[in-house]
């Protein structure tokens, strides 16, 4: 069908196409990968995974210290069972007949705002107290945790909903720490999150620790990494643990798996059943 | 209010709850993270990234060579450039108001049978050849082709739509093969996937060459994968792409990107316009 | 950066972008939306919903008989209760911290061949048997089900794992009937499905009855849709309680709903706690 | 596995995981489905589809004037082409191997804050504005229009990327007009949004119009419906058009495709070609 709009189109190129699709990540052409200009036949066998993770996200490979600290905080994410609902929800989705891809892809989409932004959050809370020079870290930290307290908002980061002490602070501030005292990293981003959780547990019966969300941020924050980025990389270790779960519950062949085990179904608390008004029944 | 149909629910216990949602993955309990048994502190800074992954999948640590192969086929299938939906598709969704977490979610949903399969296609076909025993692999091999042809279908994980030769390749069968040959793996996967390219090759003018579907369809093979998990890890492998590139649109700030630049709009190729018959006009 | 490689691209025109994006649903120009060739301002206010879901499906404005026939099975599939998958996975993201758009994605997403794809198989079967003229019908359904009990596979859209009848069988069942009678439809669908469910219940203790899926493949049988896009119909209905479930949830506002109520969690049947190999442990 | 954990849920009963999934929408039983108290059955074939989504939304069935504004509110946003990246990427879903299902839920998921949330947005901000009673409302949207200034911020709902004049305002506007005339709405928030658009309108060139999310935030808000569930309903009108386009790409068979058409690939204006550090080459 002729189209006569396209006379608009007059003043466009094809090239404003290809470049409206332009990136600076990967050089795709007959024959050649390359990833941030290194040719990838060069990559495999020599870079690890967690190298190339850092190539793609940041331009180039990582010193040692950049990748131990990376490889720590993505092995230490990677599960938290089938009571988070990602995991839930990705079980789920491989008993309803979906590839793999889409059992994943439900899982990750559900690390949202609240599921899987408490570590970008925290990170940007990290970033305002580490960016301090001038006021004395302790008081900068005091005036933040009274703002939250005016707010009546938690700390992001810091507490959980169970575990009295998270398993993964200690392994990885002590990451950070070794680092910091190498020189490697300036240790900013772990003073401000010690100085929150001695500040947290002041006065109280029950601290409220750092958690797995606050301990990582330490470590992105350290390494640079923009605060929506860490949410990002939180994704693709949570993507391991998604990963395994929806494989476990692939090979158990349930079929259309429910959140509860029949024969028991939802309580029901709505209106009481009633007829439809007669004005509004088909004939 | 009341739901007397619970009466139908007397023999179900808490215990039945709890066991609907039973893993062998991770042990979560309060201060408590255990991986397939092991304490996760312990795996922090002492375990890599992608030696979490074969825990997480295979229920214990893998060995150097099964961790090295298993990270040259994750590193090698990260991206193919925003040419490929899966990658566009993500790129679109980061400009659209959404976390990054839904973007790479977006991505990770695309990789279906066509997109993401034809691996696990591939690696069905191998496991097929690899297993059989008192056939020579020449024989099998030419009465699967024959059955290809027969069909009208394509060798999945040979031939690319732009690859004369596709780079990742020669590097991922050369660590196949010195695997094999330091005993490591059998090497009967990576025998049936080259009997194939040889067939395939012999009296064409273009050869049709393996490409990254049937190179990592040798090693996930080689490694004992199954089938349908392989579709899994290049999910796990190409989410870095979709990250940094989700990512790198993120930055550029654009805002719900279409896929043609304007002014260009999509040609119109259906009815002529028309008005609603005057019986379907509101009066 | 100069890319010398877009010589290759000298023989694309603009045009070829735009048309590799051609429609022939809409027409989006300046000032004009126009579909399937129909302004959208005359459509607004004079067609209904169900309308334009055909025209946009099919090409063009339903008879009344089509409009209702297609309204009564959209309205019969909405919701099935938060313990199918779909909806408990919507419900679960909606306390997650993404937008209602993202729960609704997430529980459409779960209408797989399992879990959504019945109505799917079903309708394909009832083509297959409608499209027969030379074979009497019980022999072409007599030969089918044998078929079925061959392969040890159930007949897609009959039986229910709790309805004895599902109670949305009858009403649509009459108004194909209905239809059929009046001479607007064939009825030839409707028959095939009622001459399943008499052999299927032939000599049983317990009757196998048309279930959700099957009355709603007679509908789109006869209708003429394709399998395929039953689905599609069927998720355009889902979403409605996929919404309704998911907002629900949302005003209730509860944060990271798992499957499980606190404090339970799931059983974990894997692998004893057990340390880290000392070889493995970093010093 | 004995898990002693198991002591700690001594107090929960069967009820409390019943009681966690409770719902108002549906009451399903064996045999038995009701939706907001009514029996399935007789809702079919004697109520519309939007009567069914005001139903499962409000919790029971709408006036006349409810069901005519929520139906030409979602009819009139079924579409806007392939341009927009929902409908986009719905599309190449399409081509890659996965469900109709997933195809609409890539599509769905993109409808985030930014491409599907303006008419929440919109709707918060009509919904301050028609709150004001002791204030002249042409001081309010005065006071409104000064605080977008001096955010720099956009209004959403006003203005348009092409369409000088958004051809869905005209038809939307006079039906609440009509509604508030005759005395089944208020008006209140159609004269916040004329307020809107005559005060943003003087003193330009070219006036800022109503667009389609300003326009259905008119009826939402005349309906009151929360101004996130707006964003809710706007999913299920743009589902029909991501649907067909869907299909219209499934039906023509396209295999994987991507953004551009072959042979056109991305520009790529990243680093220069180099080589791998010799000392990061493998030996």
């Amino acid at each position: 069908m002729s189209t006569p709009r396209h006379s608009a189109h007059a003043a466009t190129s094809t090239e404003d196409t290809t470049r409206w699709w332009a990136t600076a990540v990967s050089d795709i052409e007959p024959g050649v990968i390359r990833l941030r200009g290194y040719p990838v036949e060069q990559l495999i066998g020599s870079v690890s995974l967690v190298d190339t993770i850092w190539l793609m996200l940041r331009g180039d490979l990582p010193t040692t210290t950049q990748r131990e600290l990376l490889e720590a905080a993505l092995v230490a994410a990677v599960d938290h069972g089938p009571q988070a609902p990602s995991i839930a929800a990705a079980r789920m989705a491989a008993t309803c007949g979906v590839g793999l891809n889409s059992a994943v892809a439900t899982g990750v989409n559900l690390l949202g705002d609240v599921h899987g932004g408490a570590g970008q959050q925290c990170l940007a809370l990290l970033d305002r107290l580490a960016g301090h020079d001038a006021v004395p870290l302790e008081e900068t930290v005091a005036a933040e945790l009274a703002d939250h307290r005016a707010r009546g908002e938690h700390v992001p980061g810091f507490g959980h909903r169970f575990h009295p002490v998270d398993p993964r602070r200690d392994p990885l501030v002590a990451a950070v720490r070794a680092a910091a005292d190498a020189g490697h990293v300036t240790g900013r981003h772990l003073a401000a999150a010690l100085e929150l959780e001695r500040q947290l547990a002041a006065g109280r019966n029950r601290p409220v620790p750092m958690n797995i969300d606050g301990a990582t941020a330490i470590v992105y924050g350290e390494l640079g990494f923009d605060p929506e980025l860490s949410r990002g990389l939180f994704c693709l270790s949570r993507s391991v643990g998604i990963l395994a779960h929806a494989w476990e519950e692939r090979s158990g062949g349930r079929r259309i798996k429910g959140p509860l085990p029949p024969p028991l179904l939802p309580d029901y608390d709505g209106p009481e059943a009633r007829d439809l008004p007669s004005g509004r029944m088909a004939p």
